[in-house]
């Protein structure tokens, strides 16, 4: 089984950064960044409201936790929101390219 | 567990109206408004095309159900689409974020 | 239930088009198109960077893998990325609009 992992940064760069390292891990094998979102959020009791780029990461059901963890450990925030989920249903040629992780590839 | 919602707006003020009420009742701890999404559907049998803001909500699984009555309540479309699914795996520091919600912080 | 669907394009005219046949099939009742996406991925032990179309596709439980199937074999891409999963919770409005596609309409 596949999964995703949502995660907004900073900035392009720093997804960029986590990007790459997570495929030079084989954690991943595609991240889309999204683009600029605009963020509106309580913290602290505190209403703020600040722009990012988010961004959807690629893996496999068996390497969710590994990549969120592996996420959470270089993200430039103390408190990054990383969320994933698995994905019942893939394309066939999308089930084989992302089973390559699992297999190392 | 998390959960995320996907929901579009006719623009940016209804997505940022509704994030802030959103969050003023706490049934939510961020919103990320992805920016302007191209629609394409059926409706009534014929074929429509609008431009919209898409929006991301973040909650925990506890709080989802309410979170969407909410949003269903105030949206100003008769009927949005509003879409909820559990996120099985986030970080530590985002499952405690999210987390915060359940015990009405 | 409901689910969504996730997948890249190489352009926005073919999301329009994958969107109308997926609309015209009843295989969906919408799809947003997210604009321009960053793709940064590995293929063949080789890292990539490219920008496509992002578009997220809204469809009934019972529909998804049909919708998948049909999106695969109409992608350009020989290994297109085209991932689904369920929305445990939606709205009513969002409920009934959906069904409409288990009932044929």
């Amino acid at each position: 089984m596949s999964a995703l992992i949502y995660c907004p940064f900073p900035d392009r760069e720093a997804a960029r950064a986590a990007a790459n390292t997570l495929l030079d891990r084989k954690l991943i094998a595609c991240a889309n960044l999204l683009g600029e979102v605009e963020s509106i959020y309580s913290w602290n009791g505190e209403r703020g409201d600040s722009f990012e780029i988010g961004a959807l990461f690629k893996t496999s059901a068996a390497l969710l936790d590994d990549a969120i963890q592996c996420l959470a450990e270089m993200h430039p925030y103390d408190t990054p929101a990383i969320m994933g989920w698995r994905c019942v249903s893939v394309s066939e040629a999308t089930a084989a390219w992302l089973g390559e992780l699992d297999r190392g590839g």
